[in-house]
């Protein structure tokens, strides 16, 4: 068995360097994710980064992977990875990203930007009339994990009233003004001007916001996915939609993805629509990095000194559920 | 001489009763701005709202005008208002409105929302790559009336570093890391990430932004005009896009408004244009009220009562700059 730890991950100088210095003797390979040699994830013991599910069954040393991304959905089905890995994600990576681009999607379709680039696009100088404001108005964010608390801070800083809607129920934490669990949810999406999904793809998210939740809402209802495509049902968001139930929409996941080119959700003129960019490496903080690739490398070499020391490890995941062991 | 007061502003029946609280025994006419009487015109000694400044020639019993605007350019060029008429505008009443329009308009740009539009409209999945943050970026507002500073708490609890750009000296407002005289404002250009202009227009303000200006900006900077339009040389903005000097632009005020559709704004791709809706009357708070006319209607009352008893009154405009005359 070599000391080989494989990277798919485009990381700078910098970030290798942090990387290798927690695991003294090993051997690194760096690789783009398309283009793994398939004799490296043979000899890997260690993978760093998120590989296509099915690729991992030529993994056959793989005793850890350390997965780029928080979902971990695709990586915990039967048969993916080899009996016994350790499987942990990058819970935490995405909080600033995701809860950034939910923010500003926001007050983008409150202030209608979506309906001016549209009459920019047809040189049409249009006033499009009323715009709404985060101060004041009573946000509820389903999916309380990282990305949900970073977005509670920001929302809380810009004046809103926010809910939370988690699977447990707790103390509400801060920034959060009530919290719900999952099932009470019925009773206050009414109350809400936004609503914001960051909810993970699992068994019990499929459909979340189905037509009966949409009807819960009240008309006028801002609504955002940022979570995973499959918690909402596209038919009934666009039905929503177009009978101006809602007033507007953004969604960064689809539930097929890429969105299939005749897809109806295209044209909707009060849906915006993202590739899937949310989360991603795209956010460049500080010294022109990747602020996820920054975090990632972070856990990754914790996680590293942890496996080879047999200590206690960050973000393990429950194969059961999906998420990590200890999210509260 | 009669005791009317014309009112060419749509307010609600709650803002009229707060109005016509604060002058009893005054008849109060209210009328749609583009549809007012002559002859109440000419009855009129009090008009509260704008009019186009040549309908003022037939004002000829008018002492005090209270504008629904913040500018008062149009309005201080000699011959426009009778003599001696009293002047007062809305300083006060676009703060957060413009404020968030900004605000917004920043991260829209940041997020790349204006390309991921178009991209949808031609239904392609394509993503854009590298996005920004406020956090860590230092962003220089010019012009720190009440927008500027309403803008500038914004921005700080976002994480960015604020510059402000002010005409007198004076220690830096609250949450203004940083504050210079206009004629500093070479000196810092370059250390901003993103440049605001809150400017109004005047003599001093025309062309502010031009050529030179747009050089001293870092390359990527992201440029947003909330202020008024002649304080930024439209032909220079257009070239520093083009050349991608700038990352991206987004103005709600152009040279000439509407501006006009053969103008080559429209089509450029990385500049945001929205026709003159930051501030007007639509950003919608609390009881379904704009929040504008709730601002407005307060300093009215205010400015009626101070009149009528021959006290202090606020927002008195300067006839020679076409400020207020104690705004700092």
């Amino acid at each position: 068995m070599e000391n080989i730890i494989l990277v798919p991950l485009p990381l700078s100088d910098s970030q290798k360097l942090k990387l290798e210095a927690a695991a003294p003797g090993w051997q690194f390979i760096y690789a783009e994710r398309s283009h793994v040699d398939p004799e490296d994830l043979r000899r890997a013991q260690i993978i760093i980064g998120n590989l296509a599910p099915e690729a991992f069954a030529k993994a056959e040393n793989l005793k850890f992977l350390q997965l780029s991304s928080a979902g971990a959905d695709a990586y915990v089905k039967p048969g993916v990875l080899p009996e016994g890995t350790i499987l942990t994600n990058a819970t935490g990576a995405y909080d600033r990203p995701v809860a950034e681009y939910a923010f500003a999607a926001v007050l983008m379709l409150m202030k209608k930007f979506h309906l001016y680039r549209d009459n920019q696009n047809r040189s049409e100088w249009i006033k499009e009339g009323r715009v709404r404001s985060l101060s004041e108005s009573v946000v509820l964010i389903a999916g309380l994990g990282n990305i949900g608390l970073c977005l509670a801070r920001m929302l809380k800083a810009a004046g809103a009233e926010v809910i939370g809607i988690r699977r447990h129920a707790s103390e509400p934490p801060a920034y959060v003004d009530r919290l719900y669990v999952e099932g009470e949810i019925d009773s206050v999406l009414p109350e809400a001007d936004v609503v914001i999904s960051i909810l993970p793809s699992t068994e019990e998210t499929r459909n979340f916001f189905d037509r009966n939740r949409f009807a819960q809402m009240q008309k006028g209802t801002i609504f955002v996915n940022a979570g995973r495509g499959d918690a909402v049902d596209e038919s009934a968001l666009l039905q929503a939609l177009r009978s101006r139930h809602l007033e507007a929409a953004a969604i960064d996941v689809t539930e097929q993805e890429p969105l299939p080119a005749d897809s109806p959700l295209w044209q909707e003129p009060n849906l915006f629509i993202t590739p899937h960019v949310a989360g991603g490496f795209n956010l460049i903080t500080d010294c022109h990095q990747s602020y996820t690739l920054n975090k990632v490398t972070e856990i990754a070499a914790d996680n590293l000194r942890a496996f080879l020391a047999g200590g206690p490890m960050r973000n393990l995941v429950d194969f059961s559920t999906g998420y990590c062991r200890k999210q509260d």
